[in-house]
């Protein structure tokens, strides 16, 4: 029997009613039956110009539909009409850009070595290597991206872009949206010639698990939790034949605060801090979970301002009631450690709840001036919405984004203080208040991967060639994909250089999802040996009629002018 | 009680008394010693120049000590001095590649991104992108290269190039040269100015559990077979942080001959087959394993001259007694199925033993005229060695190349036949004859992932564009990481363009482990947001002060000439 699959409104945890479900859960037969049906449109797909253009426009599809679009994301996900107009601008964008990569070319990688019957220590033949298309690739969408990171996102895009089939798992949180933008994909698909299953979208989770163990599924990618993406990426090892499972899981996003940076500008670095950590209602794979602070006289300007900035910070909707729970207990339990303050404590922000942690919160010695009143902490409430299984039943409104302060002493060993360097999804963030170097190195040393690592330097340090903020930057690079000087990571550009993804657990691969080299993640290079002209793609002839950057005997060729 | 590794000879199946044990196994604690000493050599490795000079120096000290590594190399594996002679050539040139690719740079993958306030969607910030190695890789070394896919191989080679530092573990056929090697290349390090430690050897199959386990290796390299390669893949993945396991597993290397090539060179192909397939004793992963030839007189023929070429072919040592019983016991197993001719007889060259698979040999209809008088099957003597547990034990003599054929309709379909579809390590090839295009697209259909396909076309075929061989190029595509035409796979070159990997179980991963792309395996990106150009690498400066080639704004920029 089928289970039905129902829209949420995570306003009131309520689900509507009107219309029906919005779909019903794949079966293991569904789910068979997408994949055979996705892998029907490989063949079509290998034409480079079609998926350009199935990608433009899907992009002006989405544009067309837009208020359609941001109508039903901003229901199933509370994250509001602005933020959600701006999502589909940079989601079409980068429909585009990958569009722009695909008629380049350049992503091919061509190698052409010709014939060279005198080479040391032995004659070579003629080799002549480019990329090809994995297969069907499994995606598997976000919750808190409804767009960027779901089934018009940068997973599907890239696998178009690579000539790869998309089977899409949609996520729970926004089936109706997930819905919506499938319809215009397909659309996209049969106006460019192709068949509309290039794209084919399932639901459920036991549909997810299906997906990535079907055969003929050649590739994963995975933006979501640690736990879901671990237990994704071991059935993809697991499997007969193991497929690359490209996973962003999970990320703490370190910013170090150099004491010359916190003595030149505490005040914009916190109200920076807060602006970044509530962004999107803390619901960002790259929102600052740890901050790394002086302590002393300029480090308490810095939380003043932090503090003042994030009491002032609206509260906000989570994206379901799950996600909240496990932020007010998430929060709950960070603040309850022994020496850990709250000075604004996050929270239920309806006030209708006892915070449960204020002994713990208020026990440490309170290094900041100023609380934000009624913190938040995971009461009955919480346990009792878990209990009940359901994603949706229960949400209360909004919470109250908060933060809380310990002692980089308590973080140099393994323990119970370790809880503070895993990712809490919401507004919360940690401060860590370092002594001096050397307890700063200290829990450097014991951070886990992240996408990425931020560093706050004073002005002349920034400057200097060779010096401590040299050394501190090759240390962030150990830890992350991306490291930034002074600024906020929240907020991901779309483009060549950019690099989305970090040590484990922030990916499960060494690739990005974010950015041109995305479409790297369905290739695999396969080398053509003495193979005449006629039976040679275009790409790999001689004379590179097509224009596209190549290296030939040795030599790069940029891209020709078009003729 | 450390345990004595000794180096046998595999012409007598005799351990090497004279001189005591070549090394110990190495303890969970040797390996942690291990691999804690190559992360330290890490720092020192992020100068190109050195890793460029250390490559170089390995490839010159290689060079200066042929006649001692080779000698070493032969008395372990029966290769012969002119084979390892050529491989010793082959591996100091691979060296000298990949500081070729270290000094030009191209394969940092610089993306320069310069900020753009006016960007749409949304301004964008500064991103600049490279690529930063991994860390310690561990390296397993393979048998039937003890040079060029062992100690100074292209998996050591190419993670120098990349730098990152590596363990590794000795394959048990080779350990005195694997020693010997080892020291060459700690001599080239400290001789370019880096710790010893950037190369450390480890010997013991428990050691190389202990390795791919351990927190500081942070990617592995393997050559080897299946079930010992799997286990490895396996591990990694089950680590608390998986790390990427690039192996090189097994391979069939398909070979489809079309009716138009055996009509028109029978003989050239039957003789070349031949020459390929016993080639180092066919213990080349790049071995035809199952050759597709048409059924009817032009196919007849083709057999003909395969088996006038093959019984001409000599008998040979294989690397250790364990290959020699798995390969006779393989070769006879092949033999005795149903139906199933072996027109020239692979086993035993010491004619001592009957062959076990008489009967299944001459039960089939012979399809070709002549047979290699006695082949060889699993004999008593095999099961015994394998029961005595020890690699070298009771090695005979010399084995005795052949080939088997089958009908491709017992192919079709699942079955008992299917062992005729799983690699035979060792001089054997299966002849698998189709009636029509039907049948041999049926076969293609059941073929595992390879190293390499090949088809073998008739001159018109070779010549058309959009026609039949077009798409048997295209199917041969999807099953291997390089495909030749009219050519035979033994043999992979040492350029750009090689691609030596392909779909699982040839291997674990889209990536190569031969050519010069084989570095990327020991990257990650990393990309800079807003960082000052003091605290960047000169690589991700402006100006492009190294010259090297790189992406700036979108536009691609060749090497720049050296100033």
């Amino acid at each position: 029997m089928a289970t039905a699959v129902w829209s949420a409104d995570p306003r009131t945890g309520k689900r509507r009613e009107e219309g029906g479900p919005v779909a019903v859960e794949a079966t293991a037969a569904d789910v068979d039956a997408a994949v055979r049906a996705a892998a029907t449109a490989l063949p079509a797909l290998a034409d480079r110009s079609v998926r350009s253009r199935l990608l433009r426009g899907a992009a002006g599809l989405l544009e067309e539909s837009a208020a359609e679009v941001v109508a039903a994301a901003d229901a199933e996900t509370a994250l509001g009409v602005p933020r959600l107009t701006g999502e589909l601008a940079r989601t079409a964008y980068q429909l585009r850009t990958f569009a722009d990569v695909v008629d380049e070319g350049a992503y091919l990688d061509v190698i052409i070595d010709h014939a060279d019957p005198d080479a040391t220590p032995i004659p070579r033949p003629d080799l002549r290597r480019w990329k090809v298309p994995l297969g069907v690739v499994a995606v598997y969408a976000a919750s808190n991206f409804p767009l960027a990171f779901s089934v018009p996102g940068g997973d599907t895009a890239s696998a178009l872009a690579a000539g790869c089939p998309v089977v899409v798992k949609a996520h729970p949180d926004h089936p109706a949206t997930s819905e919506l933008c499938a319809a215009l994909l397909r659309r996209a698909a049969v106006e460019a010639g192709l068949p509309a299953d290039t794209v084919v979208l399932v639901h459920g989770f036991e549909a997810g698990v299906e997906l990535v163990r079907h055969p003929l599924v050649a590739a994963a990618g995975f933006t979501g939790s640690v736990p879901g993406g671990r237990a994704l990426f071991d059935a993809a090892a697991a499997r007969p034949r193991p497929i690359p499972f490209h996973g962003e899981l999970g990320s703490l996003n370190p910013v170090v605060v150099t004491p010359a940076a916190a003595a030149e500008r505490p005040e914009a670095i916190g109200a920076g801090l807060a602006r970044s950590f509530t962004l999107g209602v803390g619901q960002f794979c790259t929102k600052p979970g740890l901050v790394l602070a002086p302590a002393g006289p300029d480090g308490d300007r810095l939380l003043a301002a932090l503090t003042e900035a994030a009491s002032a910070a609206p509260a906000g909707v989570l994206l379901d009631g799950r996600m909240r729970d496990n932020f007010l207990r998430g929060a709950a339990a960070r603040a309850a450690l022994p020496g850990v303050t709250s000075p604004v404590g996050a929270g239920d922000a309806s006030g209708a709840e006892e915070p449960g942690g204020t002994d713990a919160r208020t026990a440490g010695g309170a290094d900041t001036a100023g609380s934000a009143g009624a913190a938040g902490g995971a009461g009955a409430a919480g346990g009792a919405d878990a209990a009940g299984g359901s994603d949706k039943a229960g949400a209360a409104p909004a919470v109250r984004p908060g933060y809380v302060v310990a002692q980089a002493r308590d973080l140099t060993e393994p323990g119970a203080y370790d809880l503070l360097l895993e990712e809490c999804f919401g507004p919360l963030t940690v401060v860590v208040r370092y002594g001096d170097a050397a307890e700063l190195a200290a829990v450097l040393d014991r951070l886990p991967g992240s996408l990425t690592a931020t560093a706050h330097l004073g002005a002349r340090e920034a400057e200097q060639d060779g010096g401590p903020a040299a050394a501190l930057l090759a240390r962030l690079t150990a830890l992350a994909g991306r490291v930034l000087i002074n600024g906020w990571p929240t907020g991901v550009a779309v483009t060549a250089a950019q690099h989305h993804g970090g040590p484990y657990p922030a990916t499960t691969s060494t690739s990005t999802s974010v950015g041109a080299t995305a479409v790297e993640r369905w290739l695999r290079p396969v080398a053509y040996q003495d193979t005449p002209a006629a039976l040679l793609p275009p790409e790999l002839r001689d004379g590179n009629p097509l224009g596209i950057p190549s290296r030939v005997d040795g030599r790069l060729v940029p891209a020709a002018p078009a003729s």
